[in-house]
């Protein structure tokens, strides 16, 4: 790929990559793909988007504007690399087939949307078939990573990755040791499911900083400047994370009068799209991700203001208030969030294990660990440690059982333990914190109440159990009542 | 529809209804319509069963058996009925398909198996195109359900309900009242949706228990005798029900050396089904149902038993034990478990409220409590209490508001916070039980911390937010940064 000048006029079918749907993300990318000195063909279906863009953000650099999907495809080197940046679903599948006509085999087309992991595996299939190789990526960072270096994670046709690597490497966030936020991911549908979970592991990220919020604002009584004080030195520790950075940053915010913005922002959060994507498909393969669910769900929760304005008049809670050290009790949160964060990470990677497992993907867990350590929301420094554990144990089961955090549980697990018993002291909820909590407890307890509900299943509806005393595989059956026949259930399944 | 004497051998064409699939369900059904006077022809795949049941169990009632679903068809007065029992999905339409040929318009197809609600939707509208009414039906009461009266949950084609009504209103299970578990539920997936929730709610209702009984075993260190007597106590009081009821049964049930069965019995319990569909509905629709997640995943969970062995080594709890007043804290565990309960139900009633709305099917809330009255696996003395709050209004929003439950919660209340608190000192996990305090502090509450995520969400994505002090429908974007453009998302939504 030869370097040009960004002052050079582009002549024509010269265009290293070409791009359609000029929504934030897409004009970004772009952007930082002619920053890396590679030329763009861009496109946009309302087409006075392109012209804005042109004369506007991208004006004089190596940026080429075209109308059509005919006029994009004409001015790209083969193979022609598309990029598209639209809506997930049914719009991606109407620009695949817009461009088809202009396509040639060999050429790669690459959807860099929110799309659904099936929609990836479907289309990296179909689109094999016509000679034409698929990525499907996850491009995470938001409108200000996409412009300086986004985390980058695609899958699809393993014969694409060649011709995309340079410049996907290239635009990539980097680490601070300078590997680039982006390799291949697998097969199929590999990159899109593990932004996926990515964004899951996001909304948990969000959901349990909102209630330590939450905890420090109703129950400590804490002022905006007092908990813009403690992120930002919880950004100087273990919890180093952009989600802690701009936490810090959104608490000290203020409105032109002076007031926080923070404060008159409406309490109601939507959940479509990713988070909500993560947590069915743990159910799909009976992965218990419990923290996420919890996190959408407090979404769901949130969104019903309305009654929740009601119900507050009506239903009350404890009449208590902290009466304990509160410095000391704001370092019991950080050890509180920190837990809580390696369990989400523990199921997210329990969730990619099985998948991966299921789909023979064999997912690089240590190098998606680097994939999310830059560029993308749920960066940390917690990320090299995640690294670690798998560099040192590519077999790990669940990263709690890797001794940096089984240890750094052990530590924080009296904290936590006390932020949990005294969010439900004060009335204060803490769904995802307690959720994370009751995982930690129940992974660790050899023997889960499990037995007497297997025992229901099977006094109810001969569904037969397995016997500690039996060899795994041996079903059976026991006649509780006295009454009914022995005929065991087959076709009814609860 | 003329009585008939049971033993009187009945001659062709002249059975009431056909039921095809003899695993435990269908047999006891068919004994169920046989017992009530009803002739019912039969008919299953593997054709030696349907001789195994001729000559055994059926042997001397109103059953005829037939080899083939032209056969089964030749024996039905008209309009024909035939209700499927077979598994779920592809073997449902397949049965369909089979017997298209052999009937006449008007005739009523009734899938009384666990289908997914959308199914019925769509089965629902491609039979009327065929002039055949179709019935989905939810039956609920496992084994002896089905052979002594279910709860049965129709939808469907409205015009099919008052040839079926007589059949099964006769063999479902009554109300105290003698009221008949069983109405119209509604068009189209209604019946099959409604069996769904109830089926999540059952998940809900026995994983509870289990935390109950993990608490009273692990943490109290009691014995099956003394928790049995547990149970049988709380039977007799505002837990009257079902499932408690077997609970008590199983902790006094003795293997033939004198052991107790439950404590030999593997700790790991399936999950496939059902209670997943009703936490993916809930996601899909958005409405929190945590306590049913918890509780499907509290499976998952379960089913991880050599994961737990292992982590059980090397993972490490508090080491504290329970040094309060034992009585008391059962006691607390009941109120516990009575309050997590109207918590479930009130999530439960939520969803099938969002879905009943969507699809404007105009769901019978009070009359779906009466449903699961009887004969189903949730039923219990405390549906009574939730018809009452619907018979007094019929537009309640939520059943935490209804002054009975309210009250009640109101007084369980200390109680609950006891027992969720001394699980997480104890390193007990109560995940279903917490999780439904979480809501209940949630729901409860008028300022919840999403105005933070909200910010968080504005910050790095753009993705604009209402402010308390304009009207709703009104979106903002904060320049957080001073960086970035004013460009606000509009393809890219996390």
């Amino acid at each position: 790929m030869p370097k040009q000048g960004s002052n050079r006029r582009p002549s024509l079918s010269e265009a290293d990559i070409g791009l359609i749907g000029l929504a934030v993300m897409g004009e970004n990318l772009v952007l930082n793909m002619a920053s890396h000195d590679f030329t763009v063909a861009v496109y946009n279906r309302t087409t006075s988007k392109v012209d804005n863009f042109i004369e506007g953000r991208a004006s004089g650099k190596s940026i080429i504007g075209t109308h059509s999907l005919e006029e994009l495809c004409s001015k790209l080197k083969r193979p022609r690399r598309v990029m598209i940046m639209v809506k997930a679903g049914g719009p991606v599948d109407a620009v695949i087939a817009g461009l088809l006509p202009f396509l040639e085999e060999g050429d790669i087309v690459i959807d860099g949307g929110n799309s659904e992991f099936p929609d990836s595996v479907r289309r990296t299939e179909d689109l094999a078939a016509k000679g034409i190789l698929y990525i499907g990526t996850g491009v995470s960072g938001g409108e200000e990573g996409a412009l300086k270096g986004p985390s980058i994670m695609p899958g699809g046709n393993p014969e694409a990755w060649p011709h995309v690597k340079p410049i996907f490497q290239a635009i990539s966030a980097k680490t601070d040791k300078g590997e680039p936020c982006c390799d291949w991911v697998g097969r199929g549908g590999a990159g899109h499911f593990v932004k996926m979970v990515h964004n899951g592991i996001e909304y948990g990220d969000m959901q349990m900083i909102c209630e330590t919020y939450q905890m420090m604002k109703s129950g400590l009584g804490m002022s905006n400047d007092e908990m813009h004080e403690v992120f930002a030195r919880w950004n100087n520790g273990v919890l180093d994370s952009y989600l802690v950075e701009i936490t810090r940053d959104i608490l000290g915010y203020r409105e032109d009068d002076g007031s926080a913005t923070v404060d008159v922002i409406l309490d109601t959060a939507g959940q479509k799209g990713t988070g909500k994507w993560t947590a069915i498909t743990a159910l799909d393969v009976g992965q218990p991700l419990t923290l996420i669910g919890e996190a959408v769900f407090a979404r769901c929760l949130s969104a019903l203001k309305d009654e929740r304005v009601a119900a507050s008049k009506v239903l009350n809670g404890p009449e208590v208030s902290f009466d304990g050290d509160k410095a000391a009790f704001v370092n019991d949160l950080e050890q509180a969030l920190y837990a809580s964060k390696i369990v989400s990470y523990a199921q997210g990677y329990q969730l990619m294990r099985a998948v991966s497992d299921e789909r023979d993907w064999e997912l690089n867990y240590g190098g998606i660990a680097m994939m999310w350590r830059g560029g993308c929301i749920i960066r940390s420094a917690f990320l090299n440690n995640i690294r670690d554990a798998f560099e040192k144990d590519s077999g790990l089961t669940n990263l709690l059982l890797d001794p940096f955090f089984e240890k750094a549980v052990e530590t924080a697990q009296a904290s936590w333990r006390n932020v949990v018993a005294t969010g439900v002291k004060l009335g204060i909820p803490l769904p995802a914190i307690s959720s994370a909590l009751c995982y930690y407890d129940g992974y660790r307890t050899e023997r889960l109440p499990a037995n007497l509900l297997q025992a229901q299943r099977d006094y109810f509806g001969a569904h037969t159990y397995e016997r500690l005393d039996k060899e795994r595989g041996e079903y059976f059956h026991t006649n509780w009542t006295g009454r009914g026949g022995t005929t065991s259930s087959t076709s009814y399944n609860v």
